[in-house]
């Protein structure tokens, strides 16, 4: 599989396009098109039950985590992150290793006190820091697996005691790791699972309910995880060519 | 064109279908995949424009109207419309006229004050109430135009001078009328525009930047107006698909 780590959208496999043209036109001899699937019949969610199992299963992830397949982009999580986990009087820590990390800190501090652990600012962000230090009391500690722009990627999850937050947008599905350790991971799915408009979060339930605000319904993790993804109609198509993606990664023998 | 009033995924005419399965394999004699072009390219800036110039002309909206193609659904514009529009201690009127109407005053109350100013539940939802005031020092009044649930339909646009916010996603092109006397509009596309995972929102830029509040990027509707509804990778193929839907209404001779 060849993995787009540019800003731009996902390079699929041919055979995803395929059979993504096919469902529009008719899906699975349902002789309904993808696109006027009720999101809440057997049929779609279907989909959307195949698409959890084989992330669960490519991911190994274990049963504390939630799978989510929500509205938006990585930017949408910038801040729905923040929202549902850091209080405005607790802090969370960052890195700070590229435009995607700068946008995810711009965001949090909307929401509480950010401490930014490292930079590689110094040098136009062409290195990953090491040997930086997490506060024990951060709430959590982000960062982003692979920044696109300035092409550096980090390899090894760091050590930590606080819950760890990653956003794997443009790497998900190119290289396996313990991804277990993470409290909570997100990837915007146009760059390697499929299509702009759905975010892919994998969330430990036991980190949520912890802050103060009123979170609007939408925005609220714990009621997309009581709702199994559809809180409201779920982006379906987009769903779907991941599905497909994930299937074909499968066969092609996982990570 | 078959309008589908339920809360249910849109009915589009077959050539729509017919173009997007195409586009997905071959978008434009491009040899690239919808799913593929980047969103900054001028092929994809192309759709977007012709979607925004199609939906102006359609609407025969005038100059002071943005038109904005952003992530989610109507449920993601029930607590956006408040997030921007109401400060803590001001009040939006909204009209409860079912299961829609419900949901945004629920997510508005979590920014501001909410006045009922009329409802229609003492009969189960099954008419629209006439004869209601909404206070002049309302922030905005708010009504959904048609509730799908429970088959009711609001025809004529309340005279006021508050300024008026509706939610048109069930009947968006259905039947025309004065759109320029809404500040702001709203329609989940999936029901009659396109596929789930993209709003339409329909905004006066007169009445942006008047709450405190810091907002989240993703959520002003200033930043996605400066950004031309490309702050982030927008939902390329629900714009799409709109996009071609708009193109055929316009065919078959307007809404």
């Amino acid at each position: 599989m060849t993995h787009n780590f540019n800003a731009g959208p996902s390079i699929l496999p041919k055979e995803v396009f395929e059979e993504a043209s096919r469902a529009i036109l008719n899906f699975n001899d349902t002789g309904l098109s993808i696109l006027e699937i009720g999101h809440r019949t057997s049929i779609f969610e279907a989909v959307l039950d195949e698409a959890r199992q084989l992330l669960r299963e490519l991911m190994n992830l274990n049963a504390d985590k939630e799978i989510l397949f929500l509205h938006g982009g990585a930017s949408t999580q910038f801040f729905q992150v923040p929202m549902n986990l850091l209080n405005e009087d607790e802090t969370a820590a960052y890195l700070d290793c590229g435009i995607w990390g700068i946008k995810g800190i711009k965001e949090a501090k909307n929401f509480g006190k950010v401490e930014v652990v490292a930079s590689s600012k110094d040098k136009g962000y062409t290195y990953i820091p090491k040997g930086y230090e997490i506060p024990a009391n951060a709430k959590y500690f982000h960062y982003t697996t692979n920044n696109t722009i300035e092409g550096t990627e980090v390899f090894d999850i760091p050590q930590t005691s606080v819950p760890l937050v990653a956003d794997m947008s443009s790497d998900i599905l190119s290289r396996n790791m313990d991804f277990n350790r993470f409290s909570l991971i997100y990837a915007g799915a146009q760059k390697n699972i499929g299509a702009a408009g759905v975010n892919v979060v994998i969330v430990d339930k036991n980190i949520l309910g912890t802050v103060s605000r009123k979170l609007p319904s939408m925005m609220d993790y714990r009621l997309h995880i009581e709702n199994g993804s559809m809180l409201n109609t779920p982006p379906v198509f987009a769903v779907y060519v991941c599905m497909l993606t994930l299937r074909w990664v499968k066969k092609m023998g996982g990570i």
